[in-house]
């Protein structure tokens, strides 16, 4: 069976909404993403953790056969750790703080049986991480990239990540992202500078209205799964993709159509993350959990036939 | 053939956004509503302009055969007045100026021809204007209603707006209304509470971002159809709630079905009044455009029937 391969942060997260509060929970984009595609495929990781790293949330990737053996365990040095809140508006993290930590210098080094993944995801690092993992996979078939401000805001990681995004199948960023990256407003036009530099699709997050995939075969709107009671929107972006990057892996069907069955699925996953704090519910769920969700939304959002009469 | 009643603004729009500028042009949200409306059934308007209101205005709402026996002509006055502005988050409209004008001391009187209409629209005016209206119109088969944070805002007209809303069907807000108006954050939670009073569906707005229509009966999410370059917001509110009523009446069907279909031509006609300036293209289109549109918004957002197959 194909694997997804994903590079990205493992970390400990202190996080804040109105409905609660949690320190020193699992976090990391790579995390998110790993529990998220484990419902649908192998999972392997690479990233880089602490010495303060507890065994309980290895536990919990092994529990999900997620393959750690590219994950570096440091002797010394603190795992990632963000700092952030929420107010009501779900849609605006406020970082507090980052610290690096033992990801500062982390050099991702892939397994010998790393390499022949063909699904990659290159989660939220710096872009020159990115490009050293990629190059690093041999024949990859499919390579989606997330990105954020701190890294396109500046002109030289902004020149790297152009640089791995030449080299990427599809490219995950949220509206304010990929309008800063192009310097268009309109997210549709924006997009589409986005395939003129190679990818064959972008995909639009937008948080609770849902997401927007845009590509040379034309656009497909996912809505979000609308929720009486998001408790922590922290990682939903990195579920959505892992529930796409998961779905796509599995059905190896990487045409349009493969691409907007498995956003659907990835919308689908993510409305579920956001649910709990951390990783909780996505450790909680089944694939026939996702699977009742998707027939649900697709009753929420059907669009019936027209009735033939013309006025 | 059903007809549908509307009472609201008819207004001289000065626009500004960032893709044009506008001066005295026809705004104003009953005059948006007409012609959306118009498209799918016949209209009867209720509203008030002034002595400088042009006759090729007029002519517009004939040509779309919108009964002008409800417009009171007042001799003397200025007609209601609307400057605003936008900037390139199409969402956040910005209110420069408002002139109330004849509006100010505008007292409904239906025309007896009126007074049988069976779908009924209270667009945004002060509540005890629509309590008015509605209640010389004998026996509505539904009603609709709009209003806004000004009156919201205010403990005098809440009151009242709380007392029109319990004899409504229907009441349409944008996600910030509804939460000022319940005090609850979660849009669903808030559609609920209304609900509670009386309303068989709450229609809530979200621009760009389209809508969520929340019954007795179950959720339904209606995307916008995506634009690669709207012109000016103005209006789209009061053409999804035209398109939402006229379809209604056309088709008689106010079940929960019919309300859901009926919401997913107003966001259709909604998105073509963003494509210009004023009721420029709510004048243009046909229903024809609007089916097609339709028909298009079905492949873009069109969830797949899941595999059967499972892992």
């Amino acid at each position: 069976m194909a694997e997804v391969l994903v590079v990205g942060s493992v970390a400990f997260d202190n996080v804040e909404t109105p409905f609660g509060k949690v320190d020193d929970v699992l976090g990391g984009a790579a995390s998110y993403f790993s529990f998220a595609a484990s419902l649908f495929a192998p999972v392997k990781l690479v990233g880089t953790v602490g010495a303060d790293f507890p065994e309980e949330f290895l536990g919990w990737f092994r529990s999900k056969k997620v393959d750690l053996e590219g994950l570096q365990r440091q002797k010394d040095g603190s795992t990632f750790r963000w700092v952030g809140d929420y107010g009501y508006d779900l849609n605006v993290a406020n970082t507090i703080d980052t610290q690096l930590n033992v990801f500062a210098d982390f050099k991702p080094k892939l397994p010998e049986s790393y390499r022949d993944a063909e699904f990659v995801y290159l989660a939220n690092i710096m872009p020159a991480l990115q490009l050293d993992v990629l190059e690093q996979v041999r024949k990859p078939k499919f390579v989606g990239l997330d990105s954020m401000n701190f890294w396109i805001g500046n002109p030289d990681t902004k020149a790297i990540l152009s640089e791995v995004i030449k080299k990427v199948d599809a490219v995950f960023m949220n509206d304010a992202e990929i309008r800063q990256y192009t310097g268009s407003y309109n997210i549709l036009v924006a997009a589409r500078e986005i395939l003129d530099q190679g990818p064959r699709a972008v995909l639009i997050k937008k948080g609770e209205h849902g997401a927007v995939a845009v590509s040379r075969d034309g656009v497909f709107v996912a809505s979000a799964f609308p929720l009486e009671s998001p408790q922590d929107p922290t990682g939903a972006g990195d579920s959505f993709a892992g529930g796409f990057m998961g779905h796509l892996t599995q059905s190896g069907d990487t045409s349009w159509a493969g691409i907007k069955r498995a956003m659907a699925y990835g919308s689908v996953v993510a409305s579920f993350a956001v649910e709990d704090f951390s990783v909780r519910r996505l450790l909680a769920i089944t694939l026939d959990d996702v699977r009742n969700r998707y027939a649900e939304l697709q009753k929420l959002t059907a669009l019936e036939a027209q009735l033939l009469s013309s006025t």
